[in-house]
């Protein structure tokens, strides 16, 4: 056995193609523990010098999705879209999304994550809200979808298990920024998800995962590539996360926000965000409808508090509120000339909101807001900032993190659109 | 603690040079198992890719020497050189030359290996004389230097246990031909034997662990600068493994031909290489000898015979006979073109003299005889080889492998030297 796990690793190594029953033989045999973690992490580490061919990260993925269940959403009379975003600081989109799209008729089977790091998990915002469950069975899971076409939950413990021993791996061998090893863990999982649609919102600048577009481009091309391919009908946004998006980051703190959006208002470029996903998104079910009225009209809103209590939570409870919070004021007068996502996503992270360690709790009240964008005129000593923490320690942490995140001067910062591009199949 | 070692990988990943701490941290980590296999693996396959400078390899070195003990060899009242091969196709050198050294007045403080694979192990083949002990004490390995200055046994397990960590970890993990990696495996065992002096012997062509020339050549030069950079006198012999070393391959066969040898006789070829090797070692430790004249007049042999006793064999017993003998005949009339070491290696391997796993016994009566070398002419049906097995299925594994060893044609091939050239520190 290990000898084949050997002849697959140095094969891959040495810039070979693997071939189909290669890729499959080693990732079932990893899953189900026949090859040791060790042979494992050194071929994700061959797989990171030597990428994959499209023909290899295919048949990876594919074996990735049948090491568990693929879901079946033919029950649920609408069109079914899913959207996926790599990751930002702020990045609440998919609460108001999915409720909206949802509120035009196309139904949203949104199987979420928890954040890790610098950047927030949709699993970890939605549980900031009071009684919600996220936990939901597979029944459970495609029931809702099919009665209110919005459901937000995690993903059970038979959607692509290789994945969730590979991601873990990972993790801890210095292996995450694979282009072919990223695409093949989202895309697996949106697939086996059952969705005939997905929109990705892949993410570039300081507080993505990736800070330079062509990198975020070429994931972007990776995955819609792999959904084409697996039938799953792929679009994706490059957007620009350069800077926060909205104002809040932590996870209350953007319920708060996502509320204010499914009120009609919000920050302008969660607004410009969240409409540009939910046209794709229409566009991809073959839907006609307009987004920005079931914001103004309170559709979105009537469907967001449905989705809540249908898990269990109550959209009328006071959303958690910090113990500390601290005002950051401005050291001088001027403009604002940048405001650093990853040092507002560092700052939130060190006052509670994320965790270090999959195994930590998250502060549903900690986080950052923010007061100003780039671009807004500030005098000295104005309030730019508030940081909110729920023990002193960690209020400590997130202001020495937050310390250099607004950068106040002489220039004007040029106003950049969120979306960049769109990358559709070839 | 993982945080660290993921920090150390990704440096290394991203073609960072180490610095000695992180060197130094991981190693430690490593060996107390702090750090994980899968992390391990992760930065070995990473040093596949990107390498060591010399200062990274020689700190490597040093940590995997400080894993355990330094033996001290000063209470030896000779001179103390030792050598090292990097393992060919009948390549029992080390069983004549330790007691020739020796017999010319300089101590060989031979610490070997088993073989795994096409190779043999020094100590299997030892092994196959009746009684002889190759667990020796550390204490006892001192003692029988001293004394006799010949000895020949494993290493304890507080020498380099890093080492020997890694080295079982490459082999399941495809990491194996890596120069650093090799390097310092072996540079770490030799420094920490305590040796004085070392002469290494590298072998290319298709018998040998790496078969291009330039490699070999590449892999001589680290460690000889290793060797330097410790205060371990190194010299390196790149010699030609295309053709299996003299005419046997198996574990007792090869103690047959080492008794040829220092009775004065023995194929050409293996004396070259002993009388080459030993000149090395000699001129290393300053003394002036004539090796050949010590192999005439059987002062070798009485320092062999003493060094056997002294770990408990007898020299006069009969070494084992196989079961099974079958005779290979040459299908045609012509001139022996080639013998391919590695075919005649993998031959004596599947017929019992060597093991696929660590684990697995070797007999000490199966191989090959050669017949024929390169060059020879033979008759149709002329007798070219022998295969010796102790069992059937032994037998019929060993000739099929063994088929397409020898080519007999109308060419008469160049006659190469073994010794191709000579590497000291710079």
């Amino acid at each position: 056995m290990s000898l084949s796990a050997v002849e697959v690793i140095r094969a891959k190594r040495d810039g070979a193609e693997l071939d189909e029953r290669q890729i499959r033989w080693f990732l079932d045999a990893y899953t189900r523990g026949a090859v040791a973690d060790e042979q494992a992490s050194a071929l994700l580490m061959a797989v990171f010098f030597r990428g994959m061919t499209p023909a290899e990260l295919s048949v990876w993925t594919d074996a990735m999705i049948r090491s568990g269940r693929r879901l079946d959403l033919s029950s649920v009379p609408m069109p079914t879209v899913d959207k996926h975003s790599t990751g930002g600081v702020g990045d609440k989109i998919s609460l108001p999304l999915c409720p909206l799209v949802a509120a035009c008729g196309v139904a949203v089977p949104q199987l979420s994550g928890r954040g890790l790091g610098h950047t927030g998990g949709t699993l970890d915002k939605l549980e900031a809200i009071p009684g919600i469950r996220t936990s939901l069975s597979g029944e459970e899971f495609v029931r809702q979808l099919a009665d209110i076409g919005a459901v937000i939950c995690a993903a059970g413990p038979d959607l692509a298990p290789a994945d969730r021993k590979l991601y873990a791996l990972r993790d801890v061998t210095g292996t995450v920024e694979s282009i072919p090893l990223i695409a093949s863990s989202i895309m697996s999982k949106k697939i086996a998800e059952g969705t005939a649609g997905l929109v990705l919102d892949v993410k570039f600048g300081s507080g993505a995962f990736m800070h330079e577009v062509e990198r975020s481009r070429e994931l972007a091309r990776t995955m819609v590539g792999l959904g084409d391919a697996h039938g799953v009908r792929t679009v994706a946004l490059l957007t620009d996360m350069g800077t926060p998006l909205g104002l809040t980051a932590g996870n209350g703190l953007e319920v708060r926000e996502t509320l204010e959006v499914l009120e009609g208002g919000g920050p302008a470029d969660v607004v410009e965000v969240t409409l540009a996903l939910a046209r794709e998104m229409l566009d991809l079910a073959g839907v006609d409808a307009d987004p920005a009225a079931a914001l103004r009209d309170g559709r979105a809103m009537d469907r967001w508090r449905t989705m809540i209590r249908a898990q269990g939570g109550d959209p009328d409870a006071p959303l958690p509120v910090a113990r500390h919070v601290e005002e950051v004021r401005a050291p001088a007068g001027g403009h604002v000339e940048g405001v650093d996502a990853m040092a507002v996503g560092v700052a939130a992270w060190r006052l509670g909101a994320g965790r270090a360690r999959k195994e930590d709790p998250v502060s549903a009240a900690a986080g950052v807001v923010l007061r100003v964008v780039p671009g807004d005129r500030v005098t000295a000593g104005q309030v730019v900032a508030e940081l909110h923490a729920d023990d002193p320690a960690h209020m400590a942490a997130g202001a020495e993190a937050f310390a250099a995140a607004i950068t106040v001067g002489d220039r004007v910062p040029e106003r950049v659109p969120r979306v960049l591009e769109r990358i559709a199949p070839a």
